[in-house]
């Protein structure tokens, strides 16, 4: 069975042609029929500019309303977006566009120093799209079908290079209607949205919108400011957050409250602090945690409104189409989280062998460590391949290592996370260097290499890394060498 | 791409267990746990039984526990329903029971004299199931594989023999997904069921329990005192009606108001009288007409909340995943209503032909005639083939003309439908004699062959039917010849 249903932007502005679809902090809106018609302009002219069916078309972008019609008009021709995060450095960007086979790259004007220099056979910003002329013959589709692919997004991982996963439109439908059991679809709800649009946790609110006939207010970025003054006075009911925004936004808040009409802060980006948890609940933020990543097409286990304050600590239950098991717990039950679902990708752009060794029969093996408690609930114990959460951005300790082990005087290294007040996590790096090395020499080599949230916080040299038997790096053991003799503290 | 997800009843077990998912009149309620605990041990029962994955199985019952209890039960033993109309005739229940390979019947104690007259391999009374003991090996299904069948009920046509509609998990998950999207999901939602649960219109309010976590509010049948009772004093939010019950409803209901918690009165089951959607109108009874035939699962074309009162007289816009086309429309717009969605059933049982008749490249050919105004609302006009529906259930002329054409003395017969106060309409027949008959003859025949509720309210003894140039009966030409000469009244 092949399911096949309406363009979910032309459906929505059938049923809701006059309803916000987005809506921004300086009062401008666009509806549903409004942005129906601009996105299927725009897909006319990106016709005449030779997109055309199973075309990959890069975006570069931050949130802004010409991305949101972009990423729709690259729908309404049957091509594929590949959503750039813009604060990768070239050298990663320009590996992202080829290994996606993304023949175009639209991005926005601001972001123009950066894109000239990404090699791409077809290049334009944005607006150049507006001055073709709409493409007369092109036919746009009236309908999805779920099982082909909508976007393509990097993630990272322990070894080898950045992977593009698949997004369909089934994983991000079913990802919707999963969040929709969950909080429930009410008529007046307003998701915020101050993620970046280019991870899955800011598209799947775009998603959402579609699929339910609702309205986001959409901030091109997060600031704790703006933020608080839409919950207080612009009707958002629903706020998607990473653990460094709600901080700030407790801090702001102060001993103020929010309105009851906000009755979801969905809390993602990994495990929170548990006394942040409980600070939260002190104050009456409805925060429901949740567990999830890009192969999950944003969360995939959450808290649900009835558990939220009961289960402070926990990322809650799997969505109802969802499935979850603990894969060889050990004696206190903890092993690899697992899941399963139709909101799961199907896999990694031209990367069988990844794609079968992280998914099989429909598990996707997270890589990170969790338990269940006798009612089912998920505690997150430990995140997947000693990764590091800065701020809401995935960091794998392999990528800045195998960046730095490029640098020719660098023999070794080892790269690991030490907590951080306001990030969360940190990269901290320990190198052994062949010949000597000045600090500026290796932060000027990352500045090309890798982009700069990545960067490390703390640089050091050492004689030699924890190794264990085997000679492989030890990362857990990187922390302890800080402060003893021949670690010298570069950074 | 095979859509998997974990067994409804099971997940809502898990993630609402103390929620009550069926309560009725007396006071007895149901928890989603208690109700997956229920049916589980009643699988296991069935399957000592010999009820095994692929067994079709019978179910002949009012609306009761028991008759929930092993619907679910079948489902977790992979097992497929075939829903039975306990008014049917026994020799319309043999043939439905034959034709969709059932090879058990269970059925409710107090159908048991027609139970017993109808040929099956294994029968057994809901109860009898409870002295089995629990078969200890049987797996109970954890999964639902979306697109393998969960039920099969019948629907009579224009010719022919009753065809059984097959329902996928996937039919009736799209149909609840597709209502969510229309209605909202609210956390204090309650849905009063009083339609029976062997229409699919019933049925589906069931699914919407355990896919929603919503309780129902469960009647045995429909009688207007006790619905107006549960809609004052319990809760509903959702109550889902055919016409003669609506303005049964609004008779009860007088000058007093239904509480505003009554969010929805969904209508079903064939146009409603103008005059009946003004009075609910002016009475604030916030009537949801829809369109819908067992092929679709239910309701495929609702009105929503904010088009309720700006368009009386609409049955709406196709619901999210639906998608709606008029099939060669005359000069005034009108022609055949054709559906798509992935709701829409794959198929009649054992049909090829039919099947590959009614659905073409996923369109469903309802056979019913509308129109859709400039904001693309549907209107419908004449209901498919001559349909007549008396009191939300559908009687097909031809099935009843078949019926009387099998008696010896009756040389030729014609059957329509007259409006009825009470029922909306009633079926009335024409019959031209080989030899003379009473009226007692031909009701007691009837009685052996066509369920009471289709019976005709009215016989007449002609000479000669009114056909067409090609021979062919000429069914709207019947109702002018009442009263003329030569047509004597019987009935």
């Amino acid at each position: 069975m092949q399911d096949t249903i309406p363009h979910w932007l032309s459906k929505q502005a059938d049923i809701s042609p006059n309803c916000a679809a987005i809506q921004y902090a300086n009062g401008y809106q666009i509806t549903f029929q409004e942005l129906k018609e601009q996105s299927q302009m725009y897909a006319k002219k990106l016709a005449t500019w030779g997109v055309k069916e199973g075309s990959h078309v890069a975006v570069l972008s931050t949130n802004k309303q010409a991305m949101i019609t972009a990423i729709h008009a690259i729908s309404y021709l049957k091509a594929v977006v590949v959503l750039l995060n813009t604060r990768l450095t070239n050298e990663e960007l320009t590996y992202q566009i080829k290994d996606a086979d993304a023949s175009f790259l639209i991005y926005a004007d601001e972001l123009k120093v950066k894109a000239v220099q990404i090699p791409c056979l077809n290049k334009a910003v944005f607006e150049e799209i507006d001055n073709y002329h709409e493409h007369a013959d092109i036919v746009l589709t009236t309908e999805i079908q779920l099982n082909t692919p909508f976007s393509i997004m990097y993630t990272s991982g322990t070894t080898g290079s950045p992977k593009g996963v698949i997004h369909t439109y089934g994983n991000h439908w079913w990802s919707a209607i999963g969040s929709a059991l969950n909080l429930g679809i009410h008529s007046d709800d307003k998701w915020l949205a101050a993620l970046p649009i280019f991870h899955v946790s800011g598209l799947s609110i775009l998603i959402r919108s579609v699929v339910y006939g609702m309205s986001v207010y959409l901030l091109e970025k997060f600031d704790k400011t703006s933020v608080q003054k839409a919950i207080m006075h612009e009707g958002v009911t629903i706020v998607s957050v990473v653990t460094v925004m709600l901080q700030q936004l407790l801090e702001e808040l102060g001993t103020d409250r929010y309105p009851t009409s906000l009755r979801c802060v969905l809390l993602g980006g990994g495990p929170a602090p548990r006394p942040l948890l409980e600070q939260a609940k002190e104050m009456n933020v409805p925060v429901f945690q949740s567990f999830g990543m890009t192969e999950t097409a944003s969360q995939i286990v959450t808290l649900s409104a009835g558990d939220a304050l009961q289960k402070v600590g926990s990322a809650g239950k799997p969505l109802f189409p969802a499935q979850l098991m603990i894969k060889d717990p050990d004696h206190s039950g903890v092993g690899e989280i697992c899941v399963k679902g139709p909101m799961v990708t199907s896999g990694y752009y031209k990367k069988r062998e990844a794609t079968n060794k992280a998914i099989q029969g429909g598990w996707l093996a997270t890589g990170d460590l969790g338990y269940l408690d006798d009612e089912g609930f998920l505690y997150v114990v430990e995140r997947r391949h000693d990764l590091i959460i800065s701020g809401g951005e995935n960091i794998y300790p392999s990528e800045i290592e195998s960046a730095l082990a490029g640098h020719p005087a660098i023999k070794e290294v080892g790269v690991t996370g030490i907590s951080d007040t306001k990030w969360g996590e940190v990269p901290i790096a320990f190198i052994v260097t062949k010949y000597r090395l000045t600090l500026q020499e290796i932060m000027s080599y990352l500045d090309e290499h890798v982009a700069s949230y990545k960067q490390p916080k703390e640089v050091y040299e050492v004689d030699a890394l924890p190794r264990n038997a085997s000679n492989k790096l030890v990362r857990s053991h990187l922390k302890q060498i800080r402060g003893k003799e021949g670690c010298k503290q570069l950074r």
